[in-house]
C-alpha cells in the first residue's frame, strides 16, 4: 500500500459491526449506497436494508444503528447531534431519534460512520461495548447493571478516564419498557437523550448496558476544502446569532420560552388535551424558569453538545443551591405541568432528574402521566406524586410501573382510558393541533409516530418564522407541514440541531451556507434541489418501512376526541383522510 | 289494520336500539338488507354499516350488537347461539362472538331481531337493560356493581324470577379489560360467554351491568312451512348423533377429547408453545375428566342450551362433590394445562370457575398466563398461583391484574417478552400452526384475530373429518381454511353450534336439512351456492371493516418465533406472505 493509500485508507469512514449473537465485531468499509449519508438518513436506509420490517422490535432481527451526522466532528457550529435508529417497540414504526453529548463528535473523529448492533445474547449476561478508532469491544458487565444513567457515567468516567463518551441505558431501558430511552453523557458529563420511541429497550433487548468510547489518536475529521468550509461555517454561525428565535429567545428563556407563546396562543394542551390555555402558566414559564436558574445561581445558557452557539439548555437547581437538572425542555415541562396541571416548577424539574436517571422519555412519560390521570391512578396536579411514580413505580420495575413504563397508549389500553393523545402509539407533544393546525399534520402522517420536531410548523403557525401560516385555519397546513418534514429529514442527516431551522427560513444566507459546508467537507456539488430531493428519498424510505411494518393511511389520522372543540378558540380537529392522505404527494 | 296485517305485524321480527348517551329506546322495523340475515351475519352487517372503523373500541361510536341466529328459537338441534358483535377493543378489528344459554331462543320468541346499543352515558352510573317482546327499559343500577357474574345470575333471577334470561359482565368488562368476556345465562344458572375479543369491555364502557328478559306472552317463531321443517329437522338431528365426534367422542369426553388426540400428534402447545407434547397430558385429558365427573357425582354430558342433543359440556365437581365449573373446554384445559405446564386439573376447573365469575376469557387468559410465565410473573406449572393471579389480581384490578386482563398481548408488551403467540392481538388458542399448518392459516387470516373456530382445520388435519389434509405439509391448506372459513361463516349465521359442522362434512345428507330448515322456517328457497355466497359476503364485508381500521396483509402474520422447530417433529411455519394472501383469492 503507497502512502497515499494508507492515508486514504486511514481517513475513510468505517462501519462498526457488533454480533451480539455470537459477540463477535467487525469493522466494515462503507457500502457505496450508503456513503453520501449521515444521521437520520444513514439510521434509516440501514434500518430499512437490513431489518425487516415485521420483526419484533425487542427480537433477534430488529438492530440498533449509531450514526453522527454528515457535519458531525467539524467546527460547523451545532454539528453533534448523533442519530440513533431501530425499530421501535413503541410505536412499530422506524424510528430516528437525535441527540447532543459528545458522542457524534468522537464517533466522526474516530471514523466511525455508523455503528450497527445486531443479534441477542442466548445467555442471561449483560455487556459493554468499547469504541476506540480500531474497532469494538465486547466486555461483559455486572457492576453497572440495575444502576442509574448518573451513577453509570460516573463509573465510566471514573474506569476509563473523563473524556471518555458515554452512551447508556438505565433500568427502564434494562426492564424494556416501550417508553425507555437512550443517555449520552454531555460535556459536562449531564446527560442528553435519545428520548422517542423506546430505543432504549432495544439496547436492553440487546443487553448491553453502556457503550464507552475513546478517541485517542483518533484521525479527525477530514475536511475536502478547508478554506471554502472556514468561509461557509462563518455565514452560518452569524446566521444562528442574528435570528431573534436562536439568537435571543432560545438562549434566554430555553425551549421554555414557548410556555407563555402557546398559552396565549390558545394551542397549550391543558388537563390532558382537554383547554388550550393553563392558568398556572407563568409559574412554569421560560421567563420564571430564567428568573428562578439567576436566583439560585444556576445556568441560564448551556450547550448539549461542544460548538453549541444558541445554548438553549441550562443547568437548573435547587432551592438549596444544588444540581436538579439540565436539558429542561419546554415539551417535558408543558407536559407535566399544563397537561397534568401541576404549576410547581421544582417538582417538574426534580421529575425531570429521575426521567433522566432512569431513562425514560420525558415527553412520553408527561403525555402518559395525564393518560394516567384520566385513568384515576392519580389526582390532576399532584406533582409529588408523579415524582413518586418516577422513582418507585416505573424506576423499581413495580407492576404498576411496567404500566406506566408503556406509555401513553399503553396505559390507556391498560385503564380503558379513551381520551388518548397518540398517533401510532407515541404521545402527542406539546401544541395543540386542533389550534395550531399544521403541527396535527405532522403527527399525523410523520413516520415518526407523533413527533413535533419532525416538522415543527410552530415556527410558522405561531412564531412567525418562514412566514406566516393561521394555526387556527386548514389552508397551506399539509403543503407546510410536507416542506417542513422534507427539509428536517435532510437536516437531520447533517448532525445539525434543528434549531438552525428558524435561520434558514428567514435568512437567506444560511441554507446555502450549511450546504456549502456539506460540499466543502467531501469535496461535493450538492445543490439545493439535492438537499431537497434527500429529504423526500428519506421520508419515502421511512415510510415503506412502516407499509412493510403494517402501517396504512388509516394510521395517518389523529385519534377520535380532537373532534371535540378545545378552547378558548374552540377549534376542532376538522382535516378529512382525504386531505391529509395529500401530504404524501410528492 | 285488518286482523291478518295485525298478525303480520306480530311476527315480524324487529330491531331493539338503546341509546346510552341519552337513555333512549327504540322499537324498529327491520330494513329489508337486514332481513336476510342472522347471528353473525347480522352483527357483523350492522356493525359495518354503522361503526366506523377508525373509532375508539371503548368511546362513543362504538356499538354492541346481539343477535340471534336465523334458526334460534326454533325445534331445530344445536341452534341456540347467540352472536355478539362489535369492533374489539383486543384485536381493534370487527368481532363476533357467540355463546350458548338460553338469550339466544327468547330473542327469537320475543320476535328480536337485533339489540343494538349505542352511545356511552354522560355521568358515572351504572344501568342494566331489562327487555320484553314490547321493548327495552333502562334502569340505573347500584347493588349489583362490582358483583361477580354468579352473583347478578342469582340476583336477577331471585328479582325477576328463575326462568328470566341474563347477559352480564363482572369485575374484568367493569374495568374495561379487553380480555373481559360477557357471561349469559344458561338453562342450569350456570355460565355461557361470548368468550372472545374482549366484548365485555364495551358492554362496561357503556355502561351496562347486565341485561335481562322475560319472555312472557312472547309470540315465538312462526315457521313458514311446518311440516318440511319437521322433516329437515329430523333428518339434521339424526345426522348429528350419527356422527363419531359430535354423536360420541363430544358426549363422552366433551371437547377435552382433544388433549390426547392433540398431544399424539405434537400438535399440543406445550410451555408457551416451545414443544407439541405435554409430558402431563393424561392428567389433563378427557378421559381423566370424565372419570373424575363420574367418580364425584357430577355430570359428563350437559347442554349449553336447550335443544342441544351434543352435549359437550359437563358438570365438574370438586373433591368433596361441590360444583366447581361446567363449559369446561379443551381450549381452557389445554391453556392453562400444557402451555402454563399445568398437570393438576382441579387447579385448572378452579381457575375457570373464577374466569367466568370475573368474566374475562378464558383462552386469552390461557394464553396470556404462558406469556406471563415467560415474562417472569410467576414460575411454568404454578397452578396455585395461576389461581391467585386470576382471583386477587385480575379480579380486584390492582395494577398486575390490569395488566393480566389486558391480555397476551398486552402482558408482552409490559414484560418486554418477544415470544407472544397472538395475531391480530388475540391470543393463538391449543393447536401449534408449524404442526397442524392448516389452522395456522386460519389464525393468520381470520377476520377476528387468532381465532380457531373461524375455520376448524383440525377436523380435516387432525380427527379425518371432511376428507384429509396432512398437518404437516403446506399443500392444501389454504383452500381447506378457505373452505371452512367460508361455510364457517354462514353456520355462524343460522344460530348453529360450530359442532354441527362434523356431521355437515362427512353426511350427505346433514347440509341440505339445514339449508331446508332455514327455507322452511322463511319460506325460501336458499341454494348450497346462496349459502356459500353468503359466507363469502360476511368474510370479505368483515374484511373491508378492518382494512378501514388500518389492517393490511401484513397482520395476516403469525409470530416471528414461530420459524422456530417444535418437536416432536421439528415443524416450522414455512408460509411465505404471497402464500397466506392467497386465501383471500375468492
Amino acid at each position: 500500500m503507497s502512502t497515499r493509500e494508507r492515508e486514504k485508507e486511514h481517513f475513510m469512514d468505517k462501519i462498526f459491526r457488533v454480533n451480539m449473537t455470537n459477540l463477535t465485531t467487525r469493522v466494515e468499509t462503507v457500502p457505496a449506497a450508503w456513503a453520501g449519508h449521515g444521521g437520520r438518513g444513514l439510521t434509516s436506509t440501514i434500518v430499512a436494508a437490513e431489518v425487516p420490517a415485521d420483526c419484533h422490535p425487542l427480537g433477534l432481527n430488529n438492530k440498533l444503528v449509531f450514526a453522527p451526522g454528515l457535519l458531525s466532528g467539524t467546527a460547523a457550529a451545532n454539528s453533534g447531534r448523533m442519530s440513533c435508529g431501530a425499530k421501535s417497540p413503541l410505536t412499530g414504526t422506524i424510528k430516528e431519534s437525535n441527540a447532543g453529548g459528545t458522542s457524534a463528535q468522537m464517533f466522526a473523529r474516530m471514523g466511525i460512520k455508523a455503528l450497527i448492533i445486531e443479534g441477542l445474547p442466548a445467555d442471561d449476561k449483560w455487556y459493554n461495548l468499547h469504541l476506540t478508532k480500531d474497532g469494538v469491544t465486547i466486555n461483559e458487565e455486572t457492576a453497572l447493571v440495575g444502576k442509574g444513567n448518573f451513577a453509570v457515567i460516573d463509573a465510566v468516567s471514573e474506569r476509563l478516564g473523563k473524556k471518555v463518551g458515554v452512551i447508556t441505558i438505565g433500568p427502564a431501558g434494562e426492564m424494556k419498557m416501550a417508553s425507555a430511552n437512550i443517555s449520552v453523557k454531555d460535556p459536562d458529563s449531564k446527560i442528553r437523550s435519545h428520548g422517542r420511541g423506546g430505543l432504549g429497550a432495544v439496547m436492553g433487548s440487546k443487553k448491553i448496558k453502556y457503550i464507552s468510547m475513546d478517541d485517542a489518536g483518533a484521525p479527525g475529521v477530514t475536511i475536502a476544502d478547508p478554506e471554502k468550509f472556514k468561509t461557509a461555517a462563518r455565514i452560518f454561525a452569524k446566521a444562528l446569532l442574528d435570528h431573534p428565535v436562536s439568537g435571543q429567545g432560545l438562549p434566554t428563556y430555553g425551549t421554555n420560552v414557548l410556555v407563555n407563546v402557546l398559552n396565549e396562543a390558545g394551542g397549550l394542551p391543558t388537563k390532558n388535551f382537554r383547554y388550550g390555555q393553563f392558568a398556572g402558566a407563568d409559574k412554569i414559564s421560560g421567563e420564571t424558569m430564567h428568573d428562578t436558574i439567576v436566583e439560585r445561581g444556576g445556568k441560564p445558557k448551556h450547550g448539549c453538545h461542544a460548538g453549541c452557539i444558541i445554548q438553549c439548555s441550562q443547568v437548573y437547581m435547587d432551592k438549596a443551591g444544588n444540581y436538579l437538572t439540565s436539558g429542561f425542555e419546554y415539551e417535558t415541562i408543558w407536559g407535566l405541568g399544563a397537561d397534568c396541571c401541576i404549576d410547581n416548577l421544582d417538582d417538574i424539574a426534580l421529575a425531570d432528574h429521575h426521567m433522566d436517571d432512569i431513562g425514560i422519555d420525558s415527553i412520553e412519560t408527561a403525555v402518559m402521566m395525564g393518560v394516567a390521570m384520566e385513568g384515576g391512578v392519580l389526582p390532576f396536579g399532584d406533582g409529588k406524586g408523579v415524582i413518586r411514580l418516577i422513582k418507585d413505580e416505573i424506576g423499581k420495575g413495580t407492576p404498576l410501573g411496567r404500566i406506566l413504563g408503556g406509555g401513553a397508549a399503553h396505559v390507556g389500553k391498560t385503564f380503558g382510558v379513551t381520551r388518548v393523545p397518540v398517533v401510532k402509539g407515541q404521545g402527542i407533544p406539546a401544541y395543540d393541533p386542533r389550534s395550531v393546525k399544521g403541527i396535527g399534520i405532522t403527527y399525523a402522517t410523520s413516520t415518526m409516530g407523533a413527533d413535533h420536531t419532525a416538522g415543527y410548523t410552530i415556527a410558522t403557525n405561531i412564531l412567525g418564522v418562514g412566514g406566516s401560516v393561521d394555526p387556527l385555519k386548514k389552508d397551506g397546513q399539509v403543503e407546510l407541514s410536507r416542506n417542513l418534514q422534507i427539509a428536517t429529514a435532510a437536516v437531520d442527516s447533517t448532525g445539525m440541531c434543528i434549531f438552525v431551522a428558524f435561520p434558514a427560513l428567514d435568512i437567506p444566507e444560511c441554507l446555502p451556507a450549511l450546504i456549502d459546508m456539506i460540499n466543502a467537507r467531501f469535496g461535493i456539488s450538492l445543490s439545493g434541489d439535492d438537499v431537497t430531493n434527500l429529504g423526500k428519498h428519506i421520508l419515502k424510505l421511512e415510510r415503506a418501512f412502516n407499509i412493510g411494518a403494517g402501517f396504512t393511511n388509516m394510521h395517518d389520522r389523529l385519534p377520535e376526541f380532537f373532534s371535540e372543540p378545545v378552547p378558548p378558540h374552540n377549534a376542532v380537529w376538522d382535516f378529512t383522510g382525504e386531505e391529509i392522505d395529500e401530504f404524501w404527494n410528492f
